[in-house]
């Protein structure tokens, strides 16, 4: 069912420093910056690989407020790992199997996510603490 | 410089029961068992994905004991995201470039990790809270 690791979600304070840290350690590059309103996030993907199923990426997240999903996170557990995004071919099959499997979803339906994925969360208390995201890639990735 | 996300690790407190899981939800399965004495944890990898520098892993991490780093990880924090592994060609040269950027490693030589890969850890604090792992997979993989 999954496809591939789509990205690292990383909680970080200052979106431009954590840029330039993953630009300059690890010889990344930006590939997409975005202001997703609805879940408080300023946010650039950084690529780690390209696939043909759709690449890798380390996506930093910047909340817009300390009252965000982000803002809460960094304020309980700092920065660090918020978030892992798995890549599906259809994520609403997959949304609809896990579920069936007893997995609670914070999304029951998928919703627009970065760079024009079909995406939905997971309950991260009925995956072992990891909250999960499924990422349906755009066709032109 | 990184080449892939080569795994997330994650820590749970009964692998049996965490590879289950992964594999029933989301239909992983388990390509390597190992038990690494030196670093106190018993593990399985799970393929997500295959790819001609590498593949792509969940590896499940269940501590040797409550006074291992992974035992410390579950009792301050619970189960979760522990690190990310990233694939790169040559883990000395990296180690070599990333140390001259200034971060610092816990790992100043390569060491051997899962499945015969070479690989080496840097220090959190100084990359934005995320335990960080170099892997140069091993050539059969």
């Amino acid at each position: 069912m999954l496809t591939r690791i789509d990205h690292v979600g990383i909680a970080v304070r200052n979106l431009e420093r954590a840029v330039a840290f993953y630009e300059t350690t690890f010889g990344l590059r930006v590939v997409a910056r975005e202001v997703q309103e609805d879940q408080g996030v300023r946010e650039a993907m950084l690529a780690v690989a390209a696939g043909p199923a759709g690449g890798s990426y380390v996506q930093l997240l910047e909340p817009l407020g300390p009252d965000t999903p982000v803002g809460r996170f960094l304020a309980r557990r700092g920065e660090g790992v918020h978030h892992i995004g798995y890549g599906v071919q259809d994520v609403e099959a997959a949304l609809e199997a896990i579920g069936a499997a007893g997995v609670r979803r914070i999304d029951e339906r998928p919703r627009h996510g970065s760079m024009g994925a079909s995406i939905a969360f997971l309950h991260p208390k009925d995956v072992g603490g990891v909250l999960t995201e499924l990422v349906q890639a755009a066709p032109f990735r």
